[in-house]
């Protein structure tokens, strides 16, 4: 077996294209077992707690239908119902608590850093599912996944961005990811939403290479477009998330014109960025990204917990 | 066996009445074996997602004590913790993610018509557990066995309704399913609250007879009587209300002079409508009407998702 | 098999001393069953309900981290969730529906004495989560195990009290248990939260004895000291609260100079009244309580669902 040995998963910079190309092969192998039946009880008897300090049913419920999938069991908070930190506790405390009861612990929290210093706090394995403007290693994981699944390989391929490239954090955290492999990227924005600095500067000595534009034609030329929702929440400035938020609409019209037979992801919710007259194409692989996001996260819940499957 | 083949439970206008008499005897059945504990493990293996678009602590907790009395898993989520419906989510992208994740979904949402906007959108089945001012098919479904486990049969039984029969949904619901039969209804409520014609409607050649008065004396020539409260959230104008609410009182001194042992049913919750001196009484059918709903849903999520049982 | 035969549990005072040593013994066995595994699946088949009508997120997930440990099942609702109740329900019909779903139910309720009446509505056991500034028995219970854990007896211990004796449920309850031993008590508080005289009452006649003082320092010759929080919600006059947040400060200076390796307990969450800097120390036994407290429990569901284990 592979030398893969991460108990947390923390940040998408933790993995090596080693580990990126283990966890693709244990993905495919654990959907065929999903497929079959037989991946019911791999987890039998183990307890996850998911700790949703903010809500993001989508990421929940992922999670927690990945380990009901398993057998496994699972306790679950969400939001302002975690009623001790009203009370003015710590996350170190919280975590301490929760390393008593359980097995395993999903965490997403508002404030960028928090699942670091969850995982510090206990021996349990933790995962990080979003940590404010930080970092949401499982998406990129299974997005990583998908488009390994949908086009039978990742080197070599054209990807395109779409949409808001400075506060996307699923953006960040997947490029994080294709840096490893032989790619080339198109990064498709406004001038004001153009990927940062910080970003590139994880590029630096990998095989990936790139190219900004903000002409959302681009992606006719990528095998992979993967449109995001302009995010009105990140905006500091409510007036310049009006300006933006209608900026680019990828529809039915645009995704024929393509040369690759564009695959289009999402990381969803959409508003109207992404049109649903998509929906019915064949390149729409947004909602199979959802179902590998179960698989993909049924993997990890093994992997860290030290159970093996084949 | 049966041509029943409802994948999903949406309206209660759906059933035959051989579809009526076919979930009466397989629940006759359940309850046996629930009673023996041999129903546990049926659904083994069997995912369910618990949708509640708004609260509704009653009947979310039903169907998910009906999941795991069979011995399957569920994910759950209530109100506005269904954080990407505030991010301007669709119903019908909601759906697509959720068809990823589980095997059968249970859907509450405060708006009319929108279990069949969640069915027409997926391939899972999807079971309407109340939706706005408009159907609330499950709970008619155990109302409608509650009176035949109580009385040994349906057809000729007189039944009166009382209070509020111009919003009282489980009324509308209930209504529809014993127009199958030939039973003759008393309906009792002030004129404000009388039936409307829009339901009458559906009562047309079916050998279902019915009078409206304003006399709640009315019901001592029942055998069944079904009790609703006057639903405040309900009411477009606050004073009208105010002055129905307290217009029936259903106590013990009034089902004593009942002059067919009159079996009370109610949907609960109660308000005043239903005075708890009627609950030492024989009569009082109420609370085993809620343990009947455990195993009516029991049987609708095992035909929902093909398994048979025996 | 000791005449042991609480169905329900609602009250620290309904415990003879031969009861609390038979909870001990048990809870000695169910930790060795837990740690080889062997403790999952002797629920089996049973249905909990989770009944949480004020958030209590810690001993929430303790009672329902305890169910899925055996192998049991839950269905759980929290706070404002609970519709009905909002409706105009009392806790008799509540509970006379939950009778119709589960097994066995938690109540954490914010008004005292509710439990003592939800459990006069059923025929279920009913296990008292909490109820306002009422009792919190199962915190007592893990108490006494934890003191019993960490020094091998309770018999002849002496044991400090430090902070809210006034207010502190936890005390109050966890006082009423150690009343049956011959322990010696130091109450250490500031004039204004002093043990009220209705709580020393229920030690009149027991072999425990104590002292009062208002020096931190008495803990230097305890063999166990009981640290809690100042709890801003249960003053009326937050002037008070003000005045007396910060009185005592249990650092790690303070446990090195006791005389008698004190260990430290704290039924968390804790703000400022206990240092972290106590956390490294071998005395601090506040997070293996949090442990133990699951393991209470799970031996308090088996017993009041008569499921013996050995």
């Amino acid at each position: 077996m592979h030398s893969y040995s991460h108990k947390n998963i923390l940040d998408t910079l933790q993995f090596s294209k080693e580990d990126l190309n283990f966890l693709i092969e244990k993905t495919n192998r654990m959907n065929a077992l999903h497929e079959s039946g037989k991946a019911f009880g791999i987890l039998n008897g183990k307890l996850l707690a998911s700790l949703f300090f903010e809500a993001s049913t989508r990421t929940r419920l992922s999670f927690e239908a990945a380990m009901e999938r398993l057998g496994g069991r699972l306790i679950s908070t969400v939001g302002f119902q975690f009623s001790s930190i009203s009370k003015g506790e710590t996350l170190y405390d919280t975590m301490k608590m929760i390393e008593a009861y359980v097995d395993i612990a999903v965490i997403r929290h508002p404030v960028e850093g928090s699942s670091r210093i969850a995982a510090g706090a206990v021996n349990i394995p933790v995962i990080n599912a979003g940590d404010g403007a930080g970092q949401h290693p499982t998406q990129a994981l299974l997005d990583l996944y998908t488009i390994f699944s949908e086009k039978g390989k990742i080197d070599g391929l054209n990807i395109a961005f779409i949409g808001d490239l400075k506060y996307g954090r699923t953006i960040h955290s997947l490029i994080n990811l294709l840096r490893h492999y032989p790619v080339h990227l198109y990064l498709i924005s406004p001038e004001e939403l153009r990927l940062p600095e910080k970003y590139k500067k994880n590029l630096e000595g990998f095989p990936m290479t790139w190219e900004e534009t903000t002409d959302i034609k681009a992606f006719w030329d990528a095998d992979v477009a993967y449109v995001t929702r302009i995010q009105e929440e990140r905006f500091p400035d409510h007036r310049e998330y009006e300006k933006l938020k209608d900026i680019y609409k990828v529809n039915k019209e645009l995704v024929l014109a393509s040369k690759k037979d564009t695959t289009i992801l999402h990381p969803l919710p959409r508003v109207n960025e992404l049109s649903t007259d998509v929906d019915d194409l064949p390149n729409a692989a947004y909602f199979r990204q959802a179902k590998y996001g179960v698989v993909v996260r049924m993997v990890l819940l093994c992997l860290s917990l030290g159970v093996d499957f084949d």
